[in-house]
């Protein structure tokens, strides 16, 4: 069973564009010491070869047998490389791998972020991210280790909830409704580098940002919910804008209650995420819930693995962040605890092709 | 949708003999200082209103709306008691529940063992799953609090693996076939408290042992799989035993192979867990792959969560495992790291009836 399929193979790599996963496995990678560009290229090499096989339901050599007989179960796995990669091939950094800046509120664990590679791993089915990501892992040995990894999860689309639904984060808030769509105008401008951009090897790729997000589930549980609304600026049972309609009727920022307010207040977070405050700004987003249990002073370790893959995140991520991190209501309920950032290249058209192989082979 | 519905109300809790679900969440519980018997029994009410609510798909009042729109999605919750729970209340603790020995190998972390009340929560979905703890959680405030969480999968019966199927653990074999079944001669003795047991609040419970077993993956993935196969005494692919036939084959645990060797050798894990080895010791399992990131040596965090019941762990789980920590081969490559035990009263079947009702209104 398990058959549902995403194709690995095409022009971007699959988890940029597929739809929402029940479960999202992030794991970043660091090279061992001395790993040489030729073992890299071995390494990516093998890396989609196995890929190709594990996302059509294919054990690669030497398999642990974990995942026999789930069938593809909708695997992705996606593959970008953060700035300190290309510094240790001596390769140059692009504009957009540039490190973010530090966002007032940040309280970031190094431990936890930046990397040299970065792996998204989607799938409906936990058994199945997690055979994908050990034989990612037992391949880059002596290459490759891991730095970092974390998991998170959606429900399940076409089986706990409709196909085509939003998901709800762990705030219980519809997420994600304002994510742009391949058929938008623009779309492919705002996510994908273009055929001219620099560098070459970028063409058809896209930059992720990766944020863990905790959520200060306690604080914000106790916020009468017409006051939850308020911070989002969405209803929270259909997802509707505060401004009137269903879900994905558009904002209307300037629309007036009748007591003159504004039914989507200066501080709501969709007003102070969304484009027209940017200059445009666009993000695709993927998020998934996380939850590791309870701190010691025992609020829940829970909140949202955010990812947000551009074009150029100086004009994309960047810019919507540092006005979140000031004017965003809902920036009092969230603590941004991990950061990473990552060239993720196009994705491979030919079977002989491999994931950032006109990067590697121009060394 | 997710309209698969485990009925919460009948004899046993739910949770006993639901089958394999693919999201398996424990949460251990304390009592807060100063918890009167009254607030106890007040919690105990609450929470068999609420989870007879989620487990139909309703949400309880005050809800976060998190798990707005997936159905029920095969919730079940089940609550235990630990003895430091009687000891609190001043009720006396059964034999059963006495504390389990410290077994040759243990490497147990107090404070993620043991504790006060016990819930196991398993679903479809892992939202449904956090939405459910965040309720109880929620509930419980000012009664008792979260003292230690985890959580673990497993394949989507139905969705990813055919219904039916025995999940696979992380080291890629078959784990469960040999648990016992309602229909198996002696199950209910072998599982639930009798009619005449004492105490009464007992009668139709069964005791569960909470067992997190870390896996030693990296030491397990390089054995050859004929040598893990011995370790097991069972076939990797298929799961059946050494000694021949198909996955529901009884073990021949005479058999010789043509070398005089025995086919299913002397320290295999099927040979020293069974209840022939065992004087009969039969334990009802579920088991919860978990993956927790990797640690600073850098090897996963990962392995099972286990769980056992039985109408008496000092003749079921007690006697398994004292044997197994010294005989089995399986034991070089896994880790006990934390360790409960709670006595599971029986189910309610009356709508005004509330879990643990016989126990805490004796107080």
């Amino acid at each position: 069973m398990g058959e549902r399929h995403i194709p690995f193979d095409g022009p971007h790599q699959a988890g940029v564009l597929a739809p929402p996963a029940a479960q999202g496995w992030f794991a970043a990678f660091d090279l061992t010491k001395g790993a040489t560009p030729a073992r890299v290229k071995e390494l990516l090499r093998t890396w989609t070869r196995d890929a190709r096989l594990m996302t059509t339901g294919r054990a690669p050599s030497g398999d642990d047998s974990m995942a026999l007989g789930h069938g593809p179960s909708s695997l992705t796995i996606t593959v970008g490389f953060g700035a300190s990669f290309l510094r240790s091939l001596g390769a140059p950094v692009p504009g957009p791998l540039e490190p973010l800046p530090v966002f007032p509120r940040d309280r970031l664990d190094a431990r936890r972020g930046d990397g040299d590679i970065g792996v998204l791993l989607t799938a409906d089915d936990a058994v199945v991210a997690a055979h994908a990501l050990r034989a990612l892992v037992r391949t880059a040995r002596g290459t490759a280790d891991v730095r970092w990894q974390m998991k998170g999860f959606n429900a399940i689309e076409g089986v706990t909830v409709k196909r085509g639904t939003t998901p709800r984060n762990l705030m219980g808030q519809v997420d994600g409704t304002g994510s742009p769509r391949p058929d938008d105008p623009g779309f492919d401008a705002s996510v994908f580098a273009g055929p001219e951009s620099d560098p070459a090897w970028m063409r058809g790729g896209s930059y992720l940002v990766f944020r863990r997000i905790r959520m200060l589930l306690d604080e914000w549980d106790v916020l009468p919910r017409v006051r939850q609304e308020q911070v989002i600026g969405r209803r929270k049972d259909t997802g509707a804008p505060l401004s009137g309609g269903t879900e994905f009727t558009a904002f209307d920022l300037g629309r007036q209650r009748a007591d003159g307010g504004l039914a989507i207040g200066p501080g709501a977070h969709v007003r102070q995420a969304s484009a027209a405050a940017n200059s445009g700004a666009v993000i695709l987003r993927k998020g998934f819930s996380y939850f590791d249990g309870y701190r010691a002073d025992g609020t829940p370790d829970a909140g949202l693995l955010f990812l947000a893959f551009q074009s150029d995140p100086r004009n994309a991520f960047t810019r919507i962040q540092q006005r979140l991190a000031l004017a965003d209501e809902l920036s009092r309920f969230i603590v941004h605890e991990s950061s990473a950032l990552f060239a993720v290249p196009p994705g491979v058209t030919h079977p002989a092709a491999y994931l950032g192989q006109s990067l590697v082979e121009a060394l």
